[in-house]
């Protein structure tokens, strides 16, 4: 659930706003009906989701009139309990043998011609619904529904505030799993268990990459057995039960017995750490989200290793890991206060190592909020001693 | 991965095989490309799979000439050395910052206005790859898709075989778990570790409905403590290593310290046993889809129990737990040899109990061949002795 559900007093309002938003952007951007399937974007409207891809599950959100939301009868107990019976959204359902999209045709605000659906809606259900009202047209809600969820809101930051405050906890304790003789997989699987431990619903994802294999940005974890002396990236996140997202990178170096950090290493990281601190500085209301690349970018491309810089500096986080707004060249949309991104640059050396320094950010009235608050110093673990 | 990767030389001649037979069905229906995202349908034409929803990967099969595979730079790396590098696929890539629709038009084929999307595509991507070919029409290529993947292979068959005898193992062990006392959750974590234990990739579904949760198909697990006597639904399946699923439903009841089982339990279990029997029976070559839901349906209608049993017969199986073909009333396709779904039906009282059996059936040349041998008489668990 994406906000406390046992307070439904504060909550139902919050949803309710949140539809009446989208009914908004439907009838300004020429749509007459939104349709949105089960995942992140139902979460945020209406606070569950639960359904296949298989068998039609759709909220119908016209321009003007009821919203109502479609579920097979199989999978209507699931909706027992759920917000969306205190939202005044009628629930219709469809049983198997029946057509659903005669079924979602019937729910269609009379005339209904052009029919935006949500970005994760598979095709299926998107191209099947067009050929059940002959003459309509299919467009892309997903952009009105991006600019709904990009501005969080206080309770949204909260829960990202409590996400990053985990994800911290789990980065502070790396040093009692990383170490030589290892495989990437063995750390993982500790790191994946610690994620649990400090209050994630589970791991999404995580990211181990040792020596060469932290070049890969997108690396996940091996059987490759750490070595002393390894540079290792770090990334990790996952859902809290609130259903907002953690996401911290930070990148360690395995104890050598004491021998002397390569200078190389020193130098790639601290430009790194230098990118991504520019980065975060220039988070303000008003700029734009291209400006946050190009500030932690030309960092990078200064010290010579810009062609190393393979990613975009960061992605928007919320309900979802990657949602918007983009940190990416080409991306002038402006700043405002509530949005929530990743800053997170690095340098990957094919067959060397890897650096990457990942903070999640909100745009407060005058500046960053930093949703983590981990060390970002060079950190060496693993020591024998 | 869908068949042995080590064993190239068998299963590129397959993969290749199935590409040809999706450009014929391309080129037949119409359609001047078909588009396939990440997910079961990539996995079955070029035995690898991998890609977020969010960065755009695509395979491009063009009515006539090469075949294509679209994927983001950063996940470039994570296609080395998969079968598609031995399948003449040349591999197009695109950078963060770029536009993706942009790449994949560049390798459409000329004039190409008929896009064709499987099923899964996310509409984000099949709605802006429309909007990148001026004049194209969007259609769907799940049809087609599905008409091949219906039709398993002696390789697809011995998968499936194999993951019936692995969650035939699991079933014939519930007793090892299920008893009074326990919750449902507690007995499905041990069944999850089972389902791993005897040789799945994971557990994708542990369904415990215990007493009137069994009277809902699809309750999953809960707090609920099991009484004794309760009848219990356990409906559990996943992935092999292969990528092909096992689903395999028995109901159990719960020793009640040698009391009699109430006569209703008798009466209902064995009906659903016949049931699934007569639908079992009726499997072969020519029969069509719904004749199978009828002959399940019929013995349950002649009970009197109609109205009890809400689900649909059964669906198919393979790369997806749920595919086609669908035995559900209105689907008059014809069996085919090589045809792989379930039959399950069930009776569901709500307040009360549910009883519900499942087998995975292939249709062979003769009639039925079972992938799943775990007996289905009534069986009493969790006695003290």
């Amino acid at each position: 659930m994406a906000l406390d559900p046992a307070d439904s007093t504060a909550t139902i309002p919050i949803f309710a706003d949140r539809i009446r938003r989208l009914a908004e952007q439907a009838s300004r951007s020429g749509a007459d009906v939104i349709l949105i399937a089960p995942g992140p974007d139902l979460e945020y409207f209406i606070g569950h989701s639960i359904g296949s891809h298989e068998r039609l599950t759709t909220l119908v959100v016209p321009a003007a009139g009821p919203v109502r939301l479609l579920v097979p009868t199989l999978e209507r107990p699931g909706w027992a309990g759920a917000p969306v019976e205190s939202l005044d959204i009628t629930i219709s359902t469809w049983t198997d043998g029946q057509d659903p999209y005669a079924a979602l045709a019937a729910l269609l605000p009379p005339g209904a011609k052009v029919l935006a659906v949500d970005y994760h809606m598979p095709a299926v259900h998107a191209l099947n619904a067009r050929a059940m009202v002959p003459g309509s047209e299919l467009t892309l809600a997903g952009e009105a529904i991006a600019q709904l969820r990009m501005r969080k809101g206080a309770a949204e930051v909260d829960a990202l505030g409590a996400a990053g405050a985990a994800i911290d906890r789990v980065q502070r304790r790396i040093g009692e799993w990383l170490r030589a003789g290892r495989t990437e997989n063995e750390v993982a699987a500790d790191i994946g268990a610690a994620i649990v431990a400090e209050g994630h619903a589970r791991p999404d994802f995580v990211i181990v990459g040792s020596g060469p294999n932290g070049a890969s940005p997108h690396h996940e974890a091996s059987d490759r057995v750490i070595n002393p002396g390894d540079v290792v990236v770090i990334d990790i996140g996952g859902p809290m039960p609130s259903g907002y997202f953690s996401d911290c990178t930070r990148t360690y170096v395995v104890s050598s017995d004491g021998a002397e950090l390569p200078a190389k290493v020193r130098e790639v990281y601290e430009i790194v750490r230098e990118a991504q601190a520019a980065g975060v500085a220039a988070v303000r209301p008003g700029a734009s989200a291209e400006s946050i690349d190009e500030a932690a970018r030309s960092v990078i491309d200064k010290a010579g290793f810009g062609e190393y810089f393979i990613t975009r500096t960061g992605h928007g986080i919320g309900l979802e890991v990657h949602e918007h707004p983009y940190m990416v060249a080409g991306n002038s949309i402006a700043l405002e206060p509530g949005m929530a991104f990743s800053v997170e640059p690095g340098i990957y050396l094919p067959g060397e190592f890897g650096v990457r320094i990942e903070d999640i950010v909100v745009v407060g009235d005058d500046g960053p909020l930093l949703m983590n608050t981990a060390p970002t110093e060079l950190t060496v673990v693993g020591s024998a001693g």
